[in-house]
């Protein structure tokens, strides 16, 4: 019955692979033919519910079947790139997750791979599939909200820490990935700086401060870390019409668009006192917000850009926009917060 | 019947004075003399319901009253070091609002020329005053938060942009006082890094980013903005015993007080995945926060440490400090975010 | 200089009369010529700031004065009829907080009054003269909320308890006059039901659950409470076109608009399961809500609608009406909670 | 391998019936032998992941398997008495959702016939395995609330309407069955009074307000909707050491608890005023809660209550308990509101 269907196999039955297991299942277009673990028992656990899906602990026996065609990789950071080229290599579309690799060297060659055998390389940046983010970048492409003058992302929770990369490679290329996603194609950046604390002593910072520099002067910054009490998951954009306020926490109107851009006048001393206290000016409207699963929307688009031919919305080279940032950053890090040029052509 | 009362002249009705005037009218140790204005007659509306305040625009007609022992000035900050000096001269105790001078020159003039004259220099850190900083203070100082390892501070509000300085000058002293207040003692920031837009081209920065760096690891960042739809003052404090969240927006529980240290081991796959669905772990605790006006007690510090010949609790040196962190973020700024060290001996 | 202005006397210098002294020595069409009450020296203290204002523990004295031609009672309920019908039988126009007496006989008579001398009855329902009320009433009477189905508001604090009456009377006619200012006129309650809990045993309810009838069948239910730890003010509305939340708690957005009415498809069980866990459906809107002072409006009112000779919008038959549905109230919950007509005639 | 557990059959594939499958499931203690439901392929389709459970269209066939030594019944409120009777006859024991059934005396035959077959009869009230609820229950048990003087209850939303029973019907037993869970045994309630409004015209009524009148004066007020455009679930207990808010949307603190019984002093004017504008008082404390799924601690401890042959937490007297007050409102929307007297020996 799934002769038709995609042939799919998800490497890594850790955190994120059940999830994809699940929707890669419940999309139309694709059946799951493994789960591949060097921990076999745990995909067998993992792989219970699901009597289509095969286990194995060995790539390679995974790769040799041929009703697979596309692969998807979710296992630690440091093992993406190697993943990812011995299934390109093997001859099948490959989804990473995000960041698409430890390096920039490492993303250009699976780009560059993936394009020199007619491959379809994604990275899952599950972000760009939800309602939330499609309505914004739809409000910001129509103009609905001018030029964009302004981004601020807070994305901050109590850890738990990683074992192999810091808070900023682990929680900022779902920012890096959304700026990317939903700005006019005019406005990339064109330098990074940032700001890093290991406080914790553990060999990775546990609270990053990312700023991205845009040619009109305007800064997209991204505050990440580890170390708050509280899960905060709150993104502003200021244009020059509109003013967007994305609260991810709050479940009923995460997306609330303030009919007000920003104001230049000069105020007297009167009016100044009155704007000081008032809250915000204008109305304020929560459009609706479709609600459908973003990974199911990634996991269709992923199986529809192969069936196409096409490249699918989040493709290697978003994923490789990413990596540039984070490399940038990683840098300014260590060279005391200098602002660090942003090449894309490198 | 004012005869033992500290005499106050208040230079400047702008948007502060009209503050000042009330809550200096208010307390039992002090009444004000002189409201003094360029613009006479704003000075005269502002004065109207103060009987024993006299009005007048010329500051030298006020600093020739033998009945003013003291005065406050509330004027635009290129104004502030002129005004002082002029006031200390004339044997006046000083009040400034923050920030103190414009320049670090300036201000370090201003607290030696003070010591000199054996004259009581104090710096308005409002909140300083406030229930909950005081609450906050005493919590790090009795040891239930622990280390300090992480600070962050939320500033942001939609314009009304000034005309003499830009938003960090405007919003960050808040914080920056609010730091040095607070901290332990041996908590001294080391360096200081910022970021800066003044993407409405007004020449003053609209949207500022400013870390403080420690010698421990430690960042405080502060996130100061012109440009945000929404108001937020929100300041994150995190501990190796205990976190505050202080959300000044919250009419009712501005201070929580969470009872969780960060955590540093090493979590199995599963565990991971739990924590990062929850949104925190640990009791909360919300202190009933003294409500009394923060400025009321304020102004009576002044008053008491002018009677007590000792140092207000936020005196020239604790402006000083903020004036030393400022002038070195606006060198961050102009060398591309580049870490500045912080010589508090400068 | 206030020889053209409406001279008023303010009676009563308790919780509520300086707000009145304030609004009306604000208010350019009217001038505060006495503050009346028993306790002169606390009349006098209130009346410091006011030098237009004389002070007097006298009614008489105050009525014998020709410049007062309109007389605002703010004293405690059990006093403002014989107070209000002192003043009309002194041919002055009459201000009275809320509610405008104890009694419906008491109510009648003062409106049987004014209207028989000519004078101006006025009942200070302050609600009323808010941005947002009057913003509700403008939607609803523009049609955009369609037929009013559902009225349920929420009025709770943690006491304290009043010495005069219960919590009913001390609280449910803010919600019996927005009612009756909101509603269009075709729309009266036809009956009135109550329950009250004297779990304190004071001699008066701390909790009452008041229902208005309407004669389509829906019900405006008010929730009345001095028990509640926490401080809620939540009106909502729904009607067949759009639905209604007015939070005054929340500084920033106090009334929204939702774009959904009451939807009575029959669902299939999934839609029904797909509901139950969605949190509203349609987008919602916030409108900006005037911020002008209600008081201050209010005041203007009175002063506007004794020059015009015109029925002020809160008039006393207004009033009554608040009065009508109390007693009713009283009655239901001595018999148990029964349903108790309301006849407008009576 | 499923030898040593119980054998559990669900009746009922629809809204709750995947949930009771998937919990009964993952306990340890049972297994789940059939779901049974007349549409049999809607319950093959709800069945498909769950190889161990077989599905019929016939409660014959599957009461007569040896191997069922329980039922749970999740069916349309107007078929609990008969099916759950079926299956007692039967020799099973009884899982019934709320509400135990439609009427007083099928709730009573229910309990008599189980306890004369010696057989455990349980009602799924959900609420009642919740962390919270529990917390709840044992502050008040612990005596750290104090004597109960107040308790409301909003849970509200927006429909979908239910064809075959009221609002009151549909969200009251919630209440009704926290109610009974977490007073003191010695605080039962002595009288019901209801209001209900089919503003709709659908034959059942889409909004309700219900008390339950307590010997002490306390009123317990339920406030059920389905006309609200916004989901309110929103708990307040009032006691005299200390008062409780759940608030069941907020994600991150569901249950505060406010350090402040309710005080009685007359307060003098001045401190009136104060407090009325001040939102609580005294700390408030939100304790960490058990964040255990409700559904799979009910499970098992039906499946424990049989096997420790004990009566369950919730058990069918329980069931009855919720029955009698919502049989005991419908009379009193019926006679006008009246205060029903609410006899438990009936």
């Amino acid at each position: 019955m799934t002769d038709n269907k995609l042939g799919v196999a998800i490497v890594g039955a850790g955190y994120w692979g059940p999830n994809l297991l699940r929707n890669f299942t419940a999309c139309a277009k694709t059946t799951v033919r493994w789960l591949c673990d060097l921990d076999e028992p745990r995909a067998r656990k993992v792989a219970a519910g699901f009597p289509a899906t095969r286990v194995s602990a060995s790539l390679d026996e995974v790769l040799a079947d041929d009703n697979v065609s596309a692969v998807a990789v979710a296992t630690p950071v440091g093992t993406h790139a190697a993943l990812a080229m011995r299934a390109l290599d093997a001859g099948k579309h490959v989804l990473v997750e995000k960041p698409l690799a430890r390096t920039v060297a490492e993303g250009k060659a699976l780009v560059a791979f993936a394009a020199k055998r007619g491959l379809t390389l994604m990275c899952d940046h599950t972000f760009c599939y939800t309602g939330v983010v499609r309505k914004m970048r739809d409000l910001i492409h129509a103009g609905d909200v001018g030029d964009v003058l302004y981004f601020d992302s807070v994305r901050i929770n109590l850890g738990l820490f990683q074992s192999d990369v810091n808070v900023m490679w682990d929680l900022a290329p779902h920012d890096l990935s959304i700026l990317d996603f939903i700005l006019p194609s005019s406005m990339k950046p064109v330098a990074v700086s940032a700001q890093g604390s290991d406080v914790m002593k553990t060999g990775y910072e546990s609270v990053a401060y990312l700023s991205l520099h845009f040619a009109n002067g305007a800064i997209a910054h991204v505050h990440a870390s580890w170390l708050s009490p509280v899960k905060v998951r709150m993104t502003l954009i200021g244009g020059t019409r509109r003013m967007l306020v994305w609260d991810d926490m709050d479940p009923s109107e995460k997306l609330k668009v303030y009919d007000k851009g920003v104001d230049l006048r000069e105020a007297d001393r009167e009016a100044r006192a009155q704007v000081l206290v008032s809250y915000r000016t204008g109305d304020m409207w929560a459009p609706t917000i479709d609600g459908q699963e973003a990974l199911g929307r990634m996991v269709s688009e992923f199986a529809t850009a192969i069936e196409e031919r096409r490249a699918p919305e989040t493709d290697g080279e978003a994923g490789l926009q990413v990596l540039r940032a984070l490399a940038a950053a990683d840098e300014s890090i260590r060279r005391g917060g200098l602002r660090i040029p942003l090449d894309a052509s490198l």
